[in-house]
C-alpha cells in the first residue's frame, strides 16, 4: 500500500450538555484526502482544493499533526498529503479536526499501525493547537473513533466511545457569519455556579446514560445547556428561532455546534432530521442569510478509506 | 394485606464524581419497618426502638412524608408506623432517607400501588426537606429504586436507575465524629471553576458509561470528586489516610458518603471490599476512634418486604 484515499468527517463537539468533552461523528459531510508514501523522510503538504490553507508543513493542521506522530517514530520514507477541503473552515463543524485526524489516522495506516486510535487522538490534538491555541480533543476523537465520544480526561488524555443509538440523525446548519473565535472564548465566564454545574452533569449523565439505554425521550430532555449557550448564543444571530424551529419539526433538541456559528439538532429518523433542515433553513431564509445544510446519519466508523 | 414488614436500605450519595446527583443502595444496612392499617386515617408513629426520634408525625420523616401522599389520594383508612432504626443519624448514609422512602413504598404497597416509585420519590423528599432543610433525592432514589441513580434534573424532577456492575461491592467505615450539617454546607463555594467542572463532567460521564459496560477500571479512574470533596474533607479526621488504606487494599476508589462523615470504597468482588475494610478500620484504630463499618453488595431492588 503506497497510495490510500481517505474521508475525513466533520464532527459536533460540545453537543448542548457535554462542553468540553462530547462530540459526535457525521457521514455525510467531510474533506477527502490522498497521503502518498514517498521516499524523501518527513511530511509535505502537495496541494490543497476548495480553501486557501497553508502549504508548509509546520503551518498546516494535517502537517503539525503527522510531525507530531513522526517525532515519535522511526521511519524510512515519507508522506505526502493532498487535501480536497470541503469542510468550511470556521464553521464549528471540525474543520481542523478532519485534516489532523484524517493525516494520522492515513499515515499510521502506511506505517502498518504502530499507534492505537487514542495515541493518534493525542496527536491530531496539535494540529487543533495550531488552528486554535489549545490542544483539545473533542473534535478530533470523533473524527477518529467514530459515533459519540467523550474526551475523559486529558491528565492522562482519555478518549472513551460511546454507544450511538442507531436511529439518530444529525442536522447542521452553516449561517454564513462570521463569529470570531477569539469572541466565542471570551464571553465564556472562568466561574460557573455550582448550581447549574449541577443540572449541567444530571443533564450530561442522563444523556450518557440514554445513548446506553437508546431511550430517545430522555436523550431529548437532556440536550440542554445550562452554561455555554447562554454565554454564546447572543453571538449567533437567529439562534433561538432555529432552536424553535428544530423543536416544531420534531427534533429531539439542539444547540450551537462546537464553537459555532453552525448550529445542530438530533432527530430520531432521517424524515425527521429532513423536516428539521427544512424548519431551520427557513429562519435564515427570512432573515436573507446564506447558509450550509447538512442532514446524516451519525457516523459510527470515523475516518475511513475511500 | 394488613400489615407489611419492610426493610429500608442505608444509601451512598454523591459517588464522589456525582455530587448531589448520584446515588446507591446498600444491601446489608438498613432500617425495618412495620406498617398496619388502621381504622382511623392518617398517620401515627407507634414505636420507634434504636435512636431517640420524634413520634409526632409532623416531626418525623416517615410521618412528614406519608402525609405529603395522603394528602395526594383519599383512603378509607389510616397507617401506624414502627421503627426499628438501625442505621444512626448524621452517619452520612442515609438514615433519614431510609425512613421517609420505606414509609412511602410501604404506604403505597398498602394503597394497592396507585403511585410509581418516581412518584414516591417526590413524596420521601418531604422527609429529607424536614431532616436538613432541602428536599433532595440522592439518597431517597436510591433507596426507592435500587443499584445506582442518577438524579436527572428537579424541575421537573426526574430519577433514572442505572446498569449495576454485577460484581460491585462497598465498603462504608462511619468514624464515631460528628460533623455537624451546618459546617458541611457552609464550606461549599456557590461559585467554581469552570475547568474543575469540566474535568467534573467527564469523570461522571465515564462513571455513567462504565456502568453500562460494566467495566471496572474504568469505574476506578472516573471514582475522583474535583469539587466537593476538597471542600469537606478537611471536616473527616483520616480522610486521606483512609483513602490511601483503601486504594492500597485494592479499592476502586473511595470517597465522601454524602455529607460525610462516613468514607465509603468501591471495590470489584466481595474478598476486596472485606479487604479494603480491613485497611480502612486500621486507620481509625490507630487514631483510637471508634467506628462501625460495613462491606455490602450493592442492592438493586431498593426497599423491600421482608
Amino acid at each position: 500500500m503506497n497510495e490510500i484515499k481517505l474521508f475525513c468527517p466533520a464532527t459536533i463537539a460540545n453537543v448542548s450538555c457535554g462542553f468540553d468533552v462530547l462530540g459526535l461523528c457525521l457521514e455525510s459531510t467531510g474533506d477527502e484526502m490522498i497521503i502518498r508514501k514517498t521516499s524523501q523522510k518527513g511530511v509535505r503538504i502537495s496541494k490543497i482544493t476548495g480553501q486557501e490553507l497553508p502549504l508548509e508543513a509546520q503551518k498546516n493542521v494535517a502537517g503539525v499533526a503527522v510531525l507530531a506522530m513522526l517525532n515519535e517514530i522511526e521511519s524510512d520514507f515519507g508522506f505526502e498529503i493532498e487535501i480536497i477541503k470541503k469542510i468550511k473552515p470556521g464553521s464549528g463543524i471540525g474543520s481542523s479536526a478532519a485534516s489532523a485526524a484524517g493525516a494520522v489516522y492515513g499515515v499510521n495506516l502506511l506505517l502498518d499501525k504502530p499507534f492505537t486510535k487514542n495515541q493518534l487522538v493525542a496527536f491530531a490534538m496539535q494540529g487543533e493547537e495550531l488552528a486554535s491555541g489549545a490542544p483539545h480533543a473533542d473534535n478530533v476523537a470523533p473524527a477518529l473513533l467514530g459515533g459519540f465520544t467523550l474526551v475523559k480526561g486529558y491528565e492522562p488524555l482519555e478518549v472513551l466511545k460511546l454507544n450511538t443509538p442507531k436511529e439518530l440523525f444529525a442536522t447542521v446548519i452553516h449561517p454564513q457569519i462570521e463569529v470570531k473565535t477569539a469572541d466565542a472564548r471570551s464571553v465564556i465566564k472562568q466561574n460557573i455556579p455550582l448550581k447549574k454545574a449541577i443540572k449541567q452533569w444530571g443533564n450530561l449523565a442522563g444523556l450518557v446514560s440514554a445513548l446506553y439505554t437508546e431511550d430517545y425521550d430522555l436523550i431529548s430532555r437532556c440536550l440542554h445547556d445550562e452554561i455555554v449557550e447562554p454565554m454564546r448564543s447572543p453571538l449567533i444571530p437567529g439562534f433561538h428561532k432555529v432552536k424553535e424551529a428544530a423543536k416544531e419539526a420534531g427534533a429531539l433538541g439542539s444547540g450551537i455546534s462546537g464553537s459555532g456559528p453552525s448550529i445542530f439538532a438530533l432527530s430520531k429518523g432521517g424524515e425527521t432530521a429532513k423536516k428539521a433542515a427544512k424548519a431551520m433553513a427557513e429562519v435564515y431564509k427570512d432573515f436573507g442569510v446564506d447558509y450550509d445544510i447538512h442532514v446524516s446519519k451519525i457516523n459510527t466508523k470515523g475516518v475511513r478509506l475511500l
